[in-house]
């Protein structure tokens, strides 16, 4: 088991070929996940200096300080990395919805589904 | 706000221009992210018709049936759907540690960073 108490600055993160990372956005004190969304290392950069979550808008090709439309910044207050250094997830406090429709979390619907067994 | 109640199938789900949509595992009793991966098409159907979390591996560039190599399964108890429909959050229980490094979740690390404000 690989020590859990090693820390890993900007460098580690390994962007890929495509320069994006999926980030997850989780609710710091419930765990419900907000919002995946992608950064580069663009969005991860203004993501440390500020302390709110940006990301890349994969559609509109461009930075996205989320919050800057609605008002409702995800405030950031630790990053995690996967062992293969290649996603995050965000523990956050959200200032409010997190979803453009007004729900707290993107994830307010399930696939009409159960397990089978 | 949009009806939380509304259920979606697969047909619903948007793919994209590189047919891979983002998928969080997220340990349905603790609310820990455990894993983030990629599902293509093919994933998402043999999850569904198995019980289990299958992904499409971006490296390897073949189906992964996630555990097979370690028997350590994640059993998907519900899927969660975006409101743009094109990522996923599973809930999932864990047939053990998710990550090939033998600990619970692939995110045991943390970047070295606080939110300065």
């Amino acid at each position: 088991m690989t020590d859990a108490h090693q820390t890993l600055t900007v460098a580690d993160i390994d962007f890929g070929s495509d320069n994006l990372i999926p980030a997850v956005s989780q609710d710091a004190e419930t765990g419900e996940v907000l919002v995946i969304a992608f950064m580069n290392p663009m969005s991860l950069q203004k993501t440390l200096e500020t302390g709110d979550a940006w990301f890349w808008s994969r559609s509109r090709r461009e930075l996205w300080h989320k919050g800057a439309t609605s008002g409702n910044y995800l405030r950031v207050q630790s990053i995690s990395v996967n062992c293969e250094e290649n996603s995050l997830v965000l523990k956050v406090n959200p200032d409010g919805p997190a979803c453009h429709t007004g729900n707290r979390s993107c994830f307010y619907r399930e696939l009409d589904w159960r397990p089978n067994r």
